[in-house]
């Protein structure tokens, strides 16, 4: 009897039953089934018909030659309705291939074993981890457990799927990294991706635009999306995973567990958009429990959200390492943001007036000469001059705990928001200030 | 040159310092440390003088043989301040043990190597790891990073060497239960430590009773308290880690984090215990990130703590599954809880008259006569009569939603709480009932 591993999937009619019946027609046939492993989900390859795949894997035993053995496997295809000979992107109520047999090598028109293309299908080679680990593959001479992917990006929807990949990425001793994104991606979330395949982890990018941190008179709806582009963008950058969930699968029905981190969410933009670190803290709490991640990326752009989810992470215990990267700016200095898509073409000239006023009051500061109370009114009289700008807030504060600056260390952050049109932006900056400067200048 | 594993300790002086110095006068000596490791905190065995251990594991290379090695050693323990020969049980400014020399075993009065108490301290083997997995124990004939420390009970106070230990532990492929508790243990704690040994998880017990789930008119400061009680129960039923954290460490100064499962913490308790729940979710989500356990116990007594703590696992994407253990009653059927101990001798004779009430209702409910609304109020009337009681609530809900039973399916949970003099109780029963019977009775 020779070992053989099966790869079995299914996008048409009722799969998990094609996928039974025909292991049951093996069985019948008089292959032995030793093992069958979990059903994955996974979505069809570009250009395949039908929808959403299930794949398993089978180890088996089998009396039978490769040939005939292909045969039967064909035979039981038909069966299950599918044309013979098949096509290659037609969707498919049952799909048999031999992935090993035994330790054999074969390379006919016909017929390659082991399955050609396994090392490039995780939906093949989890599973066949799963009930063979210590199989070993006779090109790459070495067992499956031991095989890590390469690194071709993947995208998952399901968290069940994203569970399963990210557990095979752990066991193989690799290190996960996670950048967490809403999409619409430009070089600032790139720059996050970069830094965390600099630190050779295993880089995921989670794609989910989170209703819960938009209020109703919000954007949510408006918010750029385009996954094909993302996803591109995030392959070419070297992240190995997008996970890409539905709004019902992070917030399925019933849902009602929130978290916050009080005296800090309410300051700054929180004061002007209640509940919405409540969404970010929440989603990001979510994503981190499935990724499991050693690391995680967050833009100090937003600056306030980096504060609070270090804080969180340190409060609640997490195991995860929280790492805030440099802001990206245009050459005039925008803060790189999804939402400067919105900007008119005049808006956009202006737009880098904030990180102008931003400059000007850091370098106000090391003058001297006057308080940063003062310094920060003019800021905002000079802005407020300005027809096309709107200022929301201009506040100076301690980086730590976002208490006004007197109770302050040698570092201050001011953040600046303002409408440009309907659209908000933002942007921070934080410097060293001359110790118990502020206090005597301000009083 | 041989390689060898060092152990050092400290419980006297400055501990960081006493090791640092001793390590320094050894590779003064011509000993090449070639790998520190990390520092580990760890209290002083029962009857050992001083405070608690600092410990660590050195992999290094000598010329000397090992007896000389052993008289170095002894020397430079001298110079630390540690009278030679020393004693058993004193209090330590530094301890220098050969744990390994190459792959020597040795057996004679003055020297035993490996060391042969090695296996039995966490806080050798695992710091010993650390600086040397791959190297082999030559009794064990494994490698350092394959020995799975062996069951007996060490108790951990420190939020880093908690996480240490149970890496290690997982790195072994073993999985981890959890049973957090309050300590004041009886046997329905002792119930959850054995439904957790029962599927062979290394089992971790968490004692701590948590400021934020009592109100400031409850029992935070009496609560009963006594670890080495508590300690002995654990290990005699069978688990291998007591967390016994301080408040100060759990709840550092700063402090901002909480978790609310909206909807169902107002809900019966939670109506008379306002932020009970939060601190309970808040506690409990900590616990469970600190301990990364595959399954969490909890006992059905505390009815609507088990279902918010499933509600958020499940909310919040947590890895662990969390289990629910049947109430462990007393003869009599009180159910078994801590705050039993504050009951006088005539309240311990009227408490199971709570039970009793549940049971009737069953009953009640199962005879088909009366509508749950009639059932429940008269069960109230008859409570109401009894001067040693006096009840808080008695509700009948959807065991998952803990909404009003005209929306559940055909299970209800009826639970109960009263005072009996100050002391509060609660409990509970889920039943089936008949379908569609309870919204037609009680319209």
């Amino acid at each position: 009897m020779a070992k053989i591993i099966i790869g079995a999937g299914s996008n048409l009619g009722n799969r998990l039953q094609n996928i039974r019946q025909g292991l049951k027609n093996l069985t019948d046939a008089g292959v032995k089934i030793i093992k069958i492993s979990s059903y994955l989900k996974n979505p069809a390859a570009e250009g395949t018909a039908g929808g959403e795949f299930l794949n398993a894997a089978v180890l088996a035993e089998t009396d039978l030659e490769p040939e005939p053995l292909l045969a039967l496997l064909h035979n039981i295809e038909k069966d299950s309705g599918r044309p013979q000979p098949h096509q290659p992107k037609e969707a498919r109520s049952l799909d048999l291939d031999i992935i090993y047999y035994a330790d054999r090598i074969i390379n006919t028109p016909n017929l390659q074993i082991p399955h050609p293309r396994r090392l490039q299908r995780w939906f093949v080679m989890e599973p066949a981890r799963e009930v063979a680990p210590d199989f070993c593959d006779p090109v790459l001479k070495k067992s499956l457990k031991k095989y890590v992917m390469p690194e071709n990006m993947v995208v998952i929807s399901q968290a069940s799927a994203l569970r399963k990949r990210l557990s095979a990425v752990r066991e193989s001793g690799r290190k996960i990294g996670f950048v967490p994104t809403m999409g619409a991606l430009h070089e600032g979330h790139l720059a996050l991706i970069r830094a965390c395949r600099k630190e050779k982890l295993f880089c995921v990018v989670s794609i989910f635009v989170n209703p819960t941190q938009f209020g109703p008179a919000e954007d949510y709806h408006k918010y750029p999306r385009n996954l094909k582009k993302d996803a591109e963008l995030t392959r070419k950058a070297g992240a190995n995973l997008i996970f890409a969930p539905t709004a019902k699968q992070i917030y399925p029905t019933g849902y009602r567990t929130f978290v916050e981190v009080a005296g800090l969410s309410e300051k700054l933009c929180g004061k002007y958009r209640p509940g919405h670190f409540r969404g970010v803290t929440t989603v990001v709490l979510k994503l981190l429990n499935l990724v499991q991640p050693d690391k995680a990326y967050f833009g100090r752009k937003d600056a306030q959200q980096l504060i609070l989810i270090k804080k969180m992470a340190q409060d609640l215990n997490l195991p995860t390492e929280i790492i805030g990267v440099t802001t990206v700016r245009e050459p005039d200095g925008l803060a790189l943001s999804s939402r400067n898509l919105y900007l008119s073409p005049a808006e956009r000239k202006t737009a880098p007036v904030l990180y102008q006023t931003l400059l000007r009051i850091q370098k106000d500061c090391a003058k001297q000469e006057n308080s940063l109370k003062k310094i920060l009114k003019e800021a905002a009289v000079r802005l407020k001059k300005n027809p096309l700008i709107k200022l929301q807030y201009l506040e100076a504060v301690d980086p730590d705990t976002l208490e006004p600056p007197e109770k302050a260390g040698n570092k201050i952050l001011v953040a600046i928001a303002a409408f440009l049109g309907s659209t908000r932006l933002i942007d921070n900056i934080i410097f060293q200030i001359g110790n118990g400067k502020i206090s005597k200048k301000s009083a």
